[in-house]
């Protein structure tokens, strides 16, 4: 963790990752809620919204659309990501090196690690390669510390996040992107492992409007500088309406219902 | 996927790759239908047919023909490939480094990549150093992208055939190579998946015309931008004349009857 | 083993190295004893004590406090590491190359070795690029070098811990952090074994003042040069105290009762 | 394949490879029908017979024989091989680099690939390398394609010869070594499948001098255009004698029974 | 194996190469029957007895001490090498690069290969990069030729050691160290195999000074050039003395009985 390494991809201290990487993630599946979707143009038009405050892609997709919004969106390039055809113990493949993120232009990387994995130490290993070469290249490093594996029971204890939170700080990332542990509590918890690296909760699997923005604002609550959402903005209807709540919540500190309805009447 | 890139290995936007590694993947079986096709020279003659955009080869042919085709062939070089001598989990060896491609004065490399494999991650990996090694020679780069391994129960459905046009957009192929899903509509899902990126579809195992071009009109009408074929050229007796009924189909978006007809008047 | 290497992060031939890896190590679970400390900067206050000679963390800790710190602090950066969130064989992930360790101003690198390990081969020659990368940049070198394994049947036994001593020197490390075998006879025989290299002994779990620093004093009659603790400094209430108490016996010498007697009067 | 890239271990087209690596592949029992081929002067000294076009020796014996023969001698570096005091799938180990052989002043490097091993894909990718090494210094490149694994019911069937043929071809190899797979018909179709690259049957096990040469005559009626030849050749009370009965075979196309006679009349 | 490397490492063509790596491969127990010798000083300072013509030790000694001794002693350094804390496949680490023993000073380098263990490929590719390592900075190549492995019933066969002593030389060794094989006459056979590579025997256990000096004797009468050494030499009570019959044996070829009188009487 470098201070102000990740300024170039929040505001105020504060940020919001579009994140989509489902097409490679989870496949076409992932699209069927708003089919339009799957066009990522979409995606990228959506993410010059002001609440936005980078986008992370794969290395395919900013090939062929940053160059015509590098001006309006800041890139988070995830450098690895792997398909869910296969089963098997967690890994990911590193579809990209940091050398070419920046001659893409990132501003960031973003890198999975699945703390507990049996591929654990080779993760590690290859988000040393990512992590230095970003550092070469003055972009911020964004970690998905998502422990999973044979060995371990339950990945989703607040316990297990705040380890990888922390893991996330003593690895050398920057921001750290962590499941919502459930409560305000425990989500202060693991900001306070991560120390001085942000903290982002993910997005998750879509959930209701009031329910999903409770979770972000009790996480801004808590010490998290935002979030790095996915699903729960593009597989909605409207999707600008929720980052207009989002915004509200993470930008204002606003009361979810509050920004709910002032984002309804923006419409 | 950057746009243009596939400018050199297709007209109009439109494609019809030549390919010729069966040899190495199948072995001398595939040339029985027609024998005086295991020689590549008769291959490489074929290539300079208008109808053919590309066409691809592994290296030992390109190293030993190309030289006296360059004027009148687009090289395609495969990279990577194997026998089927073995058994065992999906994979395929790197053969030629994209840099040795481009010495061999390559217009595009084509790499396979078996999503769902238990050495997805690995050969995911290694299409990462050919694509951005294709990059700095500014070549091509072509996926072959056929899902198939252990923990997938059908590889040719749908489904499956639109995740691994995705994964070619994602990690940053030119045009994706993917099976025929089956029905038109299918293959407009998949071309959907692929974004800006090109899909081919493959040829396959020999077919009687009609239905194989009915195929490949039905391939185009979806928006595919055209076909990686062998042995539905080679394997026939004149494969000249259903090149010339190929390219109608494709280049003039030809009904396939009338296509034969005219390839057939042609003799 | 080089003469003088371990100069910078020793005194007078002594070392106290403050040890803070436990985050990555053990997660958070070892910060309940004394919360305030699962944040690095007390940590690092705490290394400005003057009896301590290098303080040891992981890359990120290093990035993101060291610049504050580095003309009170002495860095022995940690370059491998792994959590315990995984099962199997013992194995660490190398985080941080020695190039990169030289970039954050690290006077020394600090390296696990499992001899006994399924793993050991390969983590020796980890240690052997660690070892190498650090004279080219003038660092010391410090091994943890703590046999264990399916092969091993006690691995805390004199002989065993002996050993382990004897593969630092011959390995090339400066400096070997080994267990606290028992007794002094039993230290002496370590340190016998390494030779010119400097012994360590490692703080372990939590113990009483009186029976921890009876130790350290008996390591320190023995020949071993100090000691590498962190559980036994920050998981105390006054981790100050036990620092003090720590000086006296290890730089002056002093009997553990006096040496603590002495402390306590301090405050 | 690259034209004329063999032309340096080949006369007017036609070659004789003495190959000598058994001390390696096979240890000292290869020796014993006539001791004195143990030393490899004696073996450097046969390869002076104006039948040989070259020489096939590991690294070690080229390092200290070579200089005193590179006048007369034309060097195919053995770039892999093995011992057979393992038991595994087939596997070789690389123990020369393309670099040094180029130092050694080799004029050909030598490859084996077994295809069918579960091992195939690994060792293709060490053969793109010496390959790809052997370009950059004008070496040619020699492939012994001998499919065999664990996959492989009958790996002497015609079939698999052919298939073995033409992988030399596919990855690049300018000259394919390949069994005699037991007629001249088959023989034809493994040329066949080699297209432009050269053939070469391997000499084998020792037989009677007739039905040696006898095959030997029916592969180059079959177009191969030589023999690599260890045991049939230094096996014999008198090497000499059968290299001059293979010249006549081979460079004049002799019939056996008369190359046989003149080379007996010459003693 | 390249005429005149061993030069530097041997006398008159005879060499008497002190082995000290004991402390790595098997640990603290080695030097129970002779404690002083726990200290490497007491073994560098016997290395300077003029019967010795290099000593061989791993990295960490050799930093710590050939500085004192470079005009004394011929450092030989082992490259490779392991503890026998864990159980397995014989295997050994890489230690230290080829490029870092020449900035040691090394004269020469020693690299172990278990040919017949299940890591014989690998182990055969580590030992390529250490040779042409050494090539690179004159330094001769020591094999320690000790075949051994899950497939080799009887690694202590004539047979064996003979196809040892050939693995040396086919793989580019200047020197190959192999066991004695129980006879004069065998040992002739696995000098014969070595060719023009000088074979030395390994001392092994401890033995009564006749029958020692005896197996010596008959190893130089059979062509071996000499002898590599540890605990026969020291682990007996008086070091030198054993030296000084060595040397007899080796360069005088004194009949053993006469060396051992003679050293005796030397005191």
């Amino acid at each position: 963790m470098l201070p102000h390494a990740a300024d170039d991809i929040s505001r105020d201290g504060k940020s919001l990752i579009l994140a989509y990487d489902h097409g490679l993630e989870h496949g076409p599946v992932d699209f069927e809620p708003n089919p339009d979707t799957a066009d990522p143009e979409r995606i990228f038009e959506l993410a010059t919204h002001e609440a936005v405050t980078s986008l992370a892609v794969q290395k395919g997709l900013a090939e062929a659309y940053y160059p015509d919004y590098e001006d309006e969106v800041n890139l988070l390039l995830k450098l690895n990501g792997t398909s869910n055809l296969w089963r098997g113990e967690p890994n990911s493949a590193v579809n990209c090196t940091a050398e070419y993120a920046a001659e893409l232009g990132a501003d960031a990387v973003g890198f999975t690690v699945y703390g507990g994995s049996n591929h654990e130490v080779a993760m590690a290993e290859e988000f040393r390669d990512a992590q230095e070469g970003a550092r070469e290249h003055d972009m911020a490093v964004v970690m998905w510390s998502y422990p999973r594996g044979q060995g371990l029971r339950n990945d989703a204890s607040p316990d297990v996040i705040s380890y990888g939170a922390r893991l996330g700080l003593e690895l050398g990332a920057d921001v750290v992107k962590v499941k919502y542990p459930g409560s305000a509590e425990a989500m202060g918890d693991a900001v306070e492992m991560a120390g001085p690296a942000d903290v982002v909760m993910s997005g998750g699997t879509m959930r209701d409007d009031e329910a999903f923005l409770r979770n972000v604002s009790n996480a801004i609550d808590a010490g998290a500088t935002g979030i790095a959402v996915g699903r729960n903005v593009f597989q909605r209807d409207e999707p600008e309406r929720i980052l207009d709540a989002l915004e509200a919540v993470i930008f204002q500190e606003s009361d979810p219902a509050e920004a709910l309805a002032v984002a309804e009447s923006d419409d």
